[in-house]
């Protein structure tokens, strides 16, 4: 069934691209306010598109900022539904002057699709319209049912999206959710990013006297907010990198043998790294490797710390204040709200005399992971391997996209992160390309992905 | 013998703070590019003053700044000389507005004489010069020898007096110190005041990898340099409040039991401190009194640190750079570069794997002291005792005036600082002021000294 879907594709390829570059010509920066015009005929042109494609429901749904482009086709009854997920808005294309060619301006050379969003998000987002729309012409049908939730603000850390899923869950409801906004491990190299962290962010306030004092006034005679900073930020790791917080690991799921010898072929050469780094050693938690401390385990990492006179010279001054700021970086299922209040316990279990510490709390983002052997995942990469004649690696990305663990948990259903995207694409700087050689391979992996779940239902 | 001086002084004084009035009048401060001619003017003032008090061989002496003023009296064979510092310079008077009358338009109001130098030093420094006129006015000759060095640089760190003094100090060589320019410790108590704190001064760097770096992808990885520092800063003191660094107090000369005797008359009540800054406890080293840690006990006081993004907000990066800036006080008889050698030592023993620790060091001043029973200590105490009917008190400071260090070393002479100011008499701030109930205690004090160190030599 998938020769005349890919016949399709290719004879249609050329009008594809056109009118992908056509979606890559509007300018659709979501975080400057004077694209606002840009980002509704932005909504309006997805929209088109979709409908163009054969998708029934259409909507521009309004949120509390950019709008979201609904559509759907619910005509495969007993098939599961896949909700597909992706984004209009791009980056601001500064700095300009590094551009080659105009970013809002598109071009192919050398195979590669040139210009802003080409591949973050608008050029991987049209793969699955197109792959509809060859469906809906050769056979008359699509092999599941299938939802598309467009939003326009995930460069903007999707603002009104949490809500927005929470409010129309039950519109949005499905068997599994697609997204392709992430990379392949490289040319030919399929990869299914399985696990994402989440994340924590507090500041820490450590307050002594009414004033600034004197060093040599009082030096010696009063609890320096600075000693006692450094001393309870010292607490929070032990000798061996881990960290020392009580109850800060319970919730960790181990990595399995399968989980850690799959990272094998993707984990990058520690001593690339390091020289790269320019450091004498790499330093984290015993017995992990680089790729599985920056992946697969939590950590706590102090990202500011401040007290004292911040100018020239020295100013021989006791503060009265120092603050610190920490970011934790979250593996499954640690809870942010449970992390922050082990960390908090924590804190007031130390021994700080003369000085009052308090806590701010300021960022959660739940950490994400879809099991491998779930069988969506089992799917999408059998569909990886019949299109690319190789079984796709297993990544971890140690950053956090906290809408990917919010559309999972809200709707109840296992996320599938099919990238598309190549390494050095230049997502979010200047020259953002996409590798057109993925473009066929792309409507072809989504295909055979959704024939293959229409057949798990069998 | 002191009647007719005391007699002479009295029926002078009018005349005198008239004099004070116009040394006054003179806004020679240091700090100011285009007070330099005020200056000039000032020291011209204080070489007309001096020669009109009968004292000889006045120069004004060039320096790399602002000129020193010379003059001797060297007319009592066998008998000992006094060097007698002093400055002429002053504070800035900002901010203008909080005087309640013009800084530099002297007024006498409840006995207090009100104008910038008032106390600090021009009051306490003339004391001297109308001391000598009397002695010489009324009996034709001084107990002993006599030499003036006035600097017109101590509000801006006495820059070039050390290096004068080390050039002339064949021209300076005396067998006792004195100045006037500390405080008495209330009214109608003199105090002498027998040591004051060195310094050492340094920053510290630590380096980690050549940029800063996305906390989400090297996360856990790599060592964070704010984790680092803040591990080696708290090595820095032991549980009890003592600094932990090996040799930190191998010279320090323990307090005598005579001393801490005498603290009890100065010393703060602890409570009252703990109050007035609104903090729970004071926090220091264990088994030593508020007054003993912050004038007799050498202390490490981070001043400053610095790490990561300063900004609003939480930006989660691990920054590829953390500093501390660090003063020591030190007590006779550390070496501020011995101790920064011990620190330096005490550093690099930590183990800090994955980055690299520097230290600059920037400030040095040598701790002061003279031994309470020094035989012109005894003969101070003596005069005011005399002058006043109690003995003084005997104080330490925490702070740091290193020119008296340089004179009392390179002179090779004990330093007798005889305070005639009174607590609360506003130095650097506005409504500086001089209570002149201790212009005739004080020039009787000074009376009175010159005749016991005559006597001594008998």
């Amino acid at each position: 069934m998938i020769e005349p879907i890919k016949a399709y594709l290719d004879e249609q390829k050329d009008q594809h691209i056109e009118e992908l570059m056509q979606f890559l010509r509007i300018p659709s920066i979501s975080a400057v306010a004077e694209h606002q015009p840009d980002m509704l005929r932005c909504a309006e042109w997805t929209a088109q598109s979709l409908k163009q494609a054969g998708l029934e429901h259409i909507e521009i749904m309004p949120t509390g900022g950019h709008p979201v482009v609904y559509a759907d086709w619910l005509h495969a009854p007993g098939k599961p539904t896949v909700l597909i997920y992706g984004h209009y808005d791009v980056q601001p294309a500064e700095p300009l002057e590094l551009w080659e060619t105009p970013p809002f301006d598109p071009i192919i050379r050398d195979g590669k699709l040139f210009g802003r969003g080409s591949t973050d998000d608008k050029g991987q987002l049209l793969l699955y319209v197109k792959t509809v729309e060859a469906f809906l012409r050769t056979q008359g049908s699509l092999p599941v049912n299938l939802k598309f939730c467009i939003e326009g603000e995930e460069e903007i850390a999707s603002k009104h999206l949490p809500a927005f899923v929470e409010k129309y869950k039950d519109k949005l409801q499905a068997d599994a959710i697609t997204l392709s906004d992430t990379q392949m491990h490289g040319p030919g190299k399929p990869a299914l990013m399985y696990g994402l962290r989440g994340l924590a962010g507090f500041e820490i306030t450590v307050d002594g006297a009414n004033s600034d004092l004197h060093s040599g006034l009082f030096g010696g005679a009063v609890q320096n907010p600075i000693h006692a900073i450094s001393r309870l930020l010292s607490t929070f790791h032990d000798d061996k990198g881990q960290v020392a917080v009580k109850g800060f690991y319970d919730r960790v799921i181990e990595l399995s043998d399968k989980e850690r010898e799959a990272f094998k072929q993707v984990e990058p050469d520690e001593n690339k790294v390091r020289a790269d780094l320019q450091v004498d050693s790499l330093y984290g938690e015993n017995g992990f490797s680089f790729y599985e401390q920056t992946t697969s385990r939590p950590t706590l990492e102090i990202t500011s710390v401040t007290g004292g006179f911040q100018g020239e010279g020295i100013k021989p001054i006791i503060p009265n204040r120092a603050t610190a700021k920490v970011a934790c970086r979250l593996v499954a299922a640690q809870v942010p709200e449970e992390i922050m209040d082990a960390i908090e316990t924590h804190i007031h279990a130390q021994s700080l005399p003369g000085v009052k510490v308090t806590m701010d709390r300021q960022l959660r983002g739940n950490p994400f992971i879809t099991h491998i052997d779930e069988p969506v995942m089992v799917a999408a990469a059998e569909a990886y391997e019949d299109t690319y004649g190789v079984w796709p690696v297993y990544t971890r990305s140690g950053g956090s996209i906290p809408i990917v663990e919010v559309l999972g948990r809200v709707l109840d259903a296992p996320v599938v992160l099919l990238g598309f995207g190549l390494p050095g694409e230049n997502l979010h700087a200047p020259n953002e390309h996409f590798h057109l050689m993925n473009w066929s391979k792309g409507t072809e992996t989504i295909s055979r992905f959704w024939l293959k779940l229409a057949a798990m239902s069998n």
